[in-house]
């Protein structure tokens, strides 16, 4: 099988690493890499700068994209579909909003749509639960799934860092972005949560109707506070359907020191699900880097090969996200003047209001 | 596809619950159940009492075996392979005897061998060690495997029962069996270390050649101790490979709190795996149970239906078990006089000379 790649950064070098140790095995050629023109010295002749080259080319039976973005990436595999060539991506961004479109392509042009490192990196998240809804209902879904903010606060918490120490630290090995807004404010998490929310509640969402909230108020003092209570504080995706209602959400979670998700730190990721007859399930692992991604690209890939490839999503069910006025739970509150308060029933104005805060999740 | 289901006890119930969930949505019926004639009142005409009349059956494309022991579902096992059926098992005793037997057959007769509900009950693992092992080298496996030993040991624990109390308890809540030694001394254990680690290092492993020891010796002082230095106390399977030269240990494991596997309680298992390029994956859920249990076994069933079955072992690597005099790590060691001390480097004698012991696990 011939291979088209769009995209030789960090996860695209990966990509190309592992194939070419698996490529006897398999028969693989990665024939064409899309990139720009300054990857010639590393690429050579399989460079290509039009994305045509690749999309054209009709030797090539599936393509990787690790390009990062919205509007090329959604150029590039809705074309490759339509000319029958399989997609892998990794691209949460896309795969949340188009979800539908790419796999209703991938089935009527009878090739193969798959994104397992779209969501938790290196760890098999999509395709367990893809198995598991088949025999089960799933209604409920937790996930630590950001290695940024999940870095920062252990650092915090275990080494006694401030925010700025700790974030700057995560920058320097790799862990966040040169503007990390879009982690600290939990928007890659919303992406994450609604790719993993579609799947397995069979309908369409809308990554706007998530209800996010970051980690910037963190300090050490309420890091402090929060063990003292026998906590530990983690930017935790939640998601829960009842009917056709859904709430989905990401924001600072007190998770119980003793439950699973307390035990994920640094880098590491972990979703967490509970199915109607299996009760609940975790999947731990890296949930970012080069390697561990490029490992869950190409599981995904020699699915393909394998003819054991998972698409199978369906938008039947008309969902209804985030309706309820009133929050129901408990939540740590501390407010403009510092002073700290445990509140029930918040409204969404009533969190933002406060100066940081956070949900108590139970045992 | 007409099915057959040996054995209907506490699982077989579960898988026919199940499977009539999901009959209309993948065209299923349960045509014959094997099992007792006192089953009658159960299971009218479905009952059949000779497996004979299930085996050569030709309309039933595939069976569940949930028997229990070794000799009747060897039998029935190998027969319905041979015959071209399909074959889902619950049972480790025979998986990790008869591997390479059962899956030459299933290839030779162009039918399916699937296991998931071998190890880890309810816990997707053997698919995604399988996955994980198409694209990267797994040569170290952690796990806490077995439901009866992890309940108690939660319950002396987190609750302050004795060794007896925690057994009764553990009987009385259907986690331990009226005879609980191969559970208490960590059979159970040996076998799904096994079946984890001949998937893994590619090779065929004897039972026999798999050291363990149990927990009966451990006492409430004896975790206090632990807990003191930071440790939960959890018998734990593990198993690493460096070259040919295995070692595959059931015992008794400090494992230091904050680490993924000290978050698992009571009748939950999880099982850890690390690979050469994706690092540390952790697999957690209900490692028991009659629905859990099911759940993987109609997974597995699903998966045959739409021809995603995961057969692939090959016994293609001599592999040397546990050939080491030397036991390298830190051992936490009770002797005939009570006294504790912290050894390391020690013989299978030295450990078992002991009263009680436990190995160190680093974070």
């Amino acid at each position: 099988m011939k291979l088209g790649l769009f995209g030789y950064g960090t996860i695209g070098r990966g990509v190309y690493t592992l194939v070419d140790n698996i490529k006897e095995k398999y028969n693989l050629e990665m024939k064409k890499v899309f990139d720009l023109p300054q990857k010639k010295d590393q690429l050579g002749e399989k460079l290509v700068t039009d994305v045509n080259d690749i999309i054209f080319d009709d030797e090539i039976d599936a393509v990787i994209e690790v390009l990062g973005g919205h509007d090329l990436p959604y150029q590039v595999i809705t074309s490759c579909l339509k000319k029958g060539k399989s997609v892998i991506t990794a691209n949460k961004e896309v795969v949340s909003m188009h979800l539908e479109e790419f796999i209703n392509l991938a089935h009527e042009n009878n090739c193969s749509f798959c994104f397992e490192a779209s969501c938790g990196g290196g760890i098999p998240v999509i395709r367990p639960l893809i198995d598991n809804i088949k025999v089960n209902d799933v209604n409920d879904i937790f996930g630590i799934l950001n290695g940024t903010t999940n870095y920062i606060l252990t650092k915090m918490d275990d080494e006694g860092l401030t925010f700025d120490e700790a974030l700057s630290l995560a920058k320097k090995n790799g862990f966040a972005e040169a503007n990390p807004t879009a982690d600290l404010e939990g928007l890659d998490l919303v992406r994450k949560i609604n790719i993993l929310s579609s799947l397995a509640y069979k309908g369409n969402i809308s990554n706007d109707d998530i209800y996010h909230y970051g980690i910037s108020g963190v300090t050490r003092e309420i890091l402090a506070d929060i063990r003292k209570r026998g906590y530990i504080l983690k930017l935790v995706a939640s998601s829960h359907k009842e009917g056709n209602n859904v709430s989905i959400r990401v924001e600072p979670t007190m998770v119980p020191i003793g439950h699973p998700l307390s035990a994920v730190k640094n880098e590491f990721n972990a979703v967490l699900f509970t199915g109607s007859t299996n009760g609940t399930l975790e999947f731990y692992g890296k949930g970012a880097g080069s390697i561990p991604t490029a490992t869950a690209i190409v599981s995904d890939l020699v699915s393909i090969i394998e003819n054991r490839s998972y698409i199978d999503y369906k938008n039947e069910n008309k969902l209804i996200v985030n309706e309820n006025k009133v929050n129901k739970g408990t939540y740590f509150v501390v407010d403009r003047t510092d002073k700290i308060s445990i509140e029930a029933n918040l409204t969404d104005e009533q969190l933002q209001a406060a100066k940081f805060y956070a949900r108590l999740l139970s045992l």
